[in-house]
């Protein structure tokens, strides 16, 4: 066993010789996202961490973020950061697949209004085109939870830029 | 031990027998961050996972993110949406507590510019108020890398809520 | 006759012995905006001097600029802030007509992001609710010119305030 | 006498024979900006008509516009639009200057956070640089009254275009 697992294995004991229910929750939540990254279902750790999944067709696009205790905030509700992240994946993600072979896209401008909080289960952004300009790709999305309650509309402005390689 | 402990246990070895370097730094960097929390330098998970830590004095904010795989986009550079959570921390933390005992923020709006990307250490933002309304606060904030590389601006509307007991 | 009416005439012989093509216009543009204030109209003389006209359902507005060369910017097409403006206009004036007898709302926050330009010949802003909340309306906007040129998507926030007699 | 300079004057007439005092400061106010295009102190009609003027330094600009029933909205202060109005050119006057020759900017997004109103004399935007790109120019400004009172902010992304002969 390598040096490295052995102090995965022993920081774990420690944190599981104090843990709380909570505690537990999130453990078996952030290792599944990483099994699930593992197993292909993730390409990157901010998604495995976030349980984060989408569905892009090529003009409308569904990220979807399940509410747990680890992107609460102090008064346990979704941290307005994470719904800027979801929104962001979901509109930036729906970009980068618009632009050729070659390209990716950057996100230059990032504008959320938020309208309310949940207590329900999940997060949803559906991300969709306003405007394909050869240079820049302005896109805009709702985020809502599970029952339409609708929480947040974000505009993004992202940018094409050659893929470094 | 609890079913739930067999179960992380479990998970953890099945995840142990396939992991790249990549995740075994991943797992220890957030096994790190729960330790951290049970140890009270963490408030919430989500800050427990991406090691957000925040100063925060009376007119000005400054919160710290390590830049690791954690919070990587396809590019191999801090996700935009990790940016707006940094600076999400940075304005509403500060934000909170500038209002009366009882009371609290919840973001309205938030406008993010992005100017560069990095592949340095670690986010740094740093947040301050432009207006301190009776019911409407304006923070602002700028967002660089250690190295003083400006990554981003934003701009924060919160609105001042009684807090739910 | 009195005195401003004076001045008023003759600082109009001065313009008019200099005048270009382009100034008599102008010229003429303004005072058939100020006229058609006097006729009822435009209720404000900024609506007069832009010519901006708005219908107002109970669910949608659309509110038109004639472009000429009173709204155009250093490369002769309309200039960003009228642009903004006609946005404010409607969406505030939708959001305005939504609140109860006595209240009003302000703008608090709008974000704009301008897609093209047009050489056209009319802006048109074209405004919907996103929420109606009790103290918070939030409101969206496209603008695009005659053609249906797509030229700029705006988001408000509006404050629901009583109004002050 | 020309055509058009006969209607400008039987329109002037028609208008005066029913103008308020406040049709008339409006009138007054209009035809001087026009003289003062004339006369060079104004490039544009949009400028003459708000009696818009700015000073522009290598790093900082400050834009001014009288507060009169010209910019006036229901309420009786400045429209939330011309408030865009000046910070646009603030900060678009203050971007220009800083590109090379035979090129100009546009416009690509424009935040605004308003936070008070103001029955004041005159409005005053204060244009800064956040961020000097090859392609995008981040800028950033403050809207006041001449008492100092804090009305808005606003940040501003342009973007550097070859300029059209």
């Amino acid at each position: 066993m390598t040096k490295s697992k052995e102090q995965i294995e022993q920081l774990l004991a420690t944190i599981l010789q104090e843990s709380s229910e909570e505690d537990e929750e999130v453990l078996l939540h952030l290792l599944h996202g990483l099994r699930d990254k593992q197993q292909g279902i993730h390409r990157r750790y901010i998604n495995a961490t976030l349980h984060m999944v989408g569905k892009f067709e090529p003009e409308a696009s569904e990220v979807r973020i399940p509410i747990t205790p680890v992107i609460h905030n102090t008064i346990k509700v979704p941290h307005g950061g994470i719904i800027a992240t979801i929104a962001d994946a979901a509109m930036g993600g729906l970009a980068s697949r618009a632009v050729p072979e070659g390209y990716n896209v950057v996100t230059t401008n990032m504008n959320v209004t938020y309208m309310a909080t949940t207590k329900n289960k999940e997060l949803i952004a559906r991300g969709r085109f306003v405007h394909k300009g050869r240079q820049t790709l302005v896109m805009a999305c709702d985020i809502e939870d599970e029952t339409g309650r609708q929480l947040a509309i974000a505009t993004g402005s992202f940018f094409v830029i050659q893929r470094r390689l």
